[in-house]
């Protein structure tokens, strides 16, 4: 009996799609790399948000998944997952609240960077006889959350004693080699960010704190952490889709892309201009600094696409405009974290073929 | 009886919040404007996806509602609007069978700027005996969709000659207003816009083209389109709720934005930094040019909200740091047309009191 499919060209625009060949390849190659070097893997779902997906990474060896919002870890647990890292200070009675009961639910572990919300949580936790294992979140140069390396040993020996709260390792969040070019300046960055965390880490050891664990996030910096002495786990998650980001940190090329923007050109109301019907709430209007336009478009190298209104993409043509009303296109974006957000739903796609279309089912997930 | 309210402190975040006052304000100001000159108001809708707003604005008088997506346009119709302007060319065969059976539905008006596009449309709805009136889209200056004012008579007179689609007239979006500062500035470049469109609009009907109708777009715009003789609507949907943007081209001030995000502070990490629980995938990475950071902090004239990541916003203090762990904050955003697509429900709010929590039915209606 002949299967029944729908070609790619079936699917209206925009949409977001999915190369199942691309994506099971990442996959594999990741497993590959961290599985050789004894490393865990908690990958990051935020760029995803879909439980199969979650799933296929824990199939392929995972410990657990990262979420970043404590709505997405509820989706997970929802969907059987058994692991989870609340890898987001979770602040305020409410959210403590719900931490707790999906404590109930799975093995949870959280992040904590201050005295104050250590405390609240290790309260709530206590007073339920109930303990939730926690990293401590060091600023390893990116200076976003995380206490400085320099205040580390201080809160940790107050959290390390709190009742409800028990701390097993230290995190770091490399969000500054996303401002860097090319996979050797990103290497050398993540290196030395790893090596302030381990020596945070062997701080606290020396000190006599048991908190052995060492996390480190980012996918360009992974070819880094295997090498780094005393990284005991990632929680890499770009490396399943990558994209433009990627690729200017040299940690993929366009064939290592597995999400695109599927869109149609609407008009083309000049000789050097086309205007697809992808904008900035599809593709996201994140910037990569020092790189042109907010994607790349697959098989048109002549053209940049240029700028972004809410719903229209501008289409910049250098050489010759080959865009026709109607064409369509395949965008890779400068960022899949932020469009997985807006899409209802993922089309996978093999071989130009739909085989499965997935709900984005942590969509909108922001509390 | 006392009536059960929720005040605003127990939303949890990061939660978008509109000030009904303030709403109402400007719901009423924009029909007195309009009204008092005799335009006709076609709000665009992208801007907040709900049909219970669109109603509002429809009770304000206005005559009809646009919309920037065919699915947008389907889901104000499924609420009982009657009178709809799709403002965004329709492409493929899917999409124009589409617009074909939901003008079977309601009285609908799209646009067109391209020959292709005109015919397939017309050759769709001359086949079932339908007829649809549509607006020639001319590029008025911000040279993204419309055919240039040299080239419009000659498409015009093509596309009056299709039996399936009728000219109402000439419409044109003047998004190049956004690059502008201050109102001077503003009301100067959309004047001269106007200008170019009445000028296109008189050179149609000098060729006996009947399609008296002339439509322009944006908020920033409207005290310039109610001087201009042979305007006879506006577009305009931000003025009902504003954000930042609208405030650096002059058409608004901090009193008048309507919604902003609440968020949480969940890190004080350094004497000059504070990080809250909303980044991107809540507040958009939309920047504009000339003024920094991603949002106004109300009440917080000390500190700006610099950089996005995903879920975090990261705070720098020029002042003394006052942010506190556990702090609520709330943020009036670079670009609210975004941030409605990001969330699911919207807080509706007064004197502090949530008045009704309305799902953002439209969101994510990407097709």
């Amino acid at each position: 009996m002949r299967t029944v499919v729908t070609p790619l060209a079936e699917i209206d625009s925009p949409a977001l799609v999915v190369d199942l060949d691309v994506m099971e390849a990442n996959l594999a190659s990741m497993a590959a790399l961290t599985g050789a070097h004894g490393i865990d893997l908690w990958p990051n779902i935020k760029g995803h948000k879909i439980p199969a997906l979650a799933w296929r990474q824990l199939r392929a060896g995972a410990a657990g998944v990262t979420c970043q919002k404590l709505a997405e870890a509820e989706v997970m647990v929802d969907a059987g997952v058994a692991d989870v890292l609340v890898a987001v200070q979770v602040i305020g009675a409410y959210k403590v609240e719900r931490l707790r009961r999906l404590a109930r639910r799975a093995r949870l572990i959280t992040v904590v960077d201050s005295w104050e919300g250590a405390q609240a949580i290790s309260d709530s936790f206590a007073r339920s006889d109930q303990k939730i294992e926690a990293f401590l979140e060091i600023d390893i140069g990116y200076h976003r959350c995380g206490v400085s390396a320099a205040d580390a040993l201080g809160l940790a020996r107050r959290i390390s004693e709190l009742s409800g709260l028990k701390l097993v390792g230290v995190m770091g969040y490399e969000g500054h080699l996303y401002d860097l070019k090319g996979e050797a300046a990103v290497l050398a960055e993540a290196r030395r960010s790893y090596d302030l965390l381990v020596g945070v880490s062997d701080s606290l050891q020396s000190a006599g704190i048991d908190a052995p664990r060492v996390s480190v996030g980012a996918s360009s910096g992974v070819e880094a952490a295997v090498e780094v002495t005393g990284i005991t786990e990632v929680r890499a998650g770009s490396y399943l889709m990558n994209d433009r980001s990627q690729i200017a940190m040299g940690s993929a090329d366009t064939a290592r892309c597995a999400a695109t923007i599927l869109a149609t050109v609407i008009s083309v109301p000049a000789a050097t201009r086309a205007v697809i019907d992808a904008g900035a709430k599809a593709l996201t209007a994140t910037a990569i600094s020092g790189i042109d336009g907010y994607g790349t478009l697959v098989g048109h190298d002549e053209a940049v696409l240029e700028r972004l209104s809410d719903e229209h993409g501008m289409i910049a043509t250098t050489g010759r405009n080959r865009f026709r009303v109607g064409d369509r296109v395949q965008v890779i974006p400068n960022s899949h974290t932020v469009v997985f957000n807006q899409f209802a739903v993922v089309y996978m796609v093999r071989k130009g073929e739909v085989e499965a279309v997935l709900p984005v089912a942590a969509r909108g997930m922001m509390q």
